[in-house]
């Protein structure tokens, strides 16, 4: 037996979780979100809806897109977006962490 | 903005969460499965499923159920079953409070 969570930022729906943040973690290092969303076997478009229903319920905007150009566009996270997942990574660790102890708190090695 | 989670035990699959702890308190006041699942609106082949579900994965049995009878049967939660109940109650309950305390410490009054 084990314990499981999810935790998520909600906006009128969910504004940033688990998903979107593995997402941006990969953008951050490929620079696209093309690359990004084939890491993650998402389809382009699910990933590009996805970043907007997100942008739409944070207020703020999460990638800089560039169309086009020799190197055929690429995404950068933005600051803000930057900011967030910075966040969002100490809440989901220092979370699981509590979470874990009060788990053993209540049932132990069961 | 505000912070959303979910906990669940898992054993190969969801053994307990919310959904079966919210149908247990439900059948601990009314001692009827059928009773509790209507207030859920749940339907009552889904409510057995979930507790069958639930049971096995856990390892133990969750409710004594009386067939037939004057009364036309009933159930009611077995001593291990409250016993987990208890449990997950308190995990809940301490883990929203972590959960609360963490997301005010990384995402203030946002």
């Amino acid at each position: 037996m084990k314990v499981a969570h999810k935790i998520w930022l909600d906006n009128n729906g969910k504004a940033f979780g688990e998903g979107p943040y593995e997402l941006l973690k990969r953008v951050e290092k490929t620079n696209s979100l093309h690359q990004a969303a084939m890491e993650m076997k998402m389809s382009y478009s699910k990933a590009w809806k996805l970043i907007q229903t997100m942008e739409k319920r944070l207020g703020f905007v999460l990638l800089d897109k560039k169309i086009g150009g020799s190197s055929g566009g690429g995404s950068r996270v933005t600051p803000k977006g930057k900011d967030l997942m910075k966040r969002y990574g100490r809440l989901e660790k220092d979370a699981k962490e509590a979470i874990d102890r009060i788990y053993r708190k209540q049932f132990g090695n069961r």
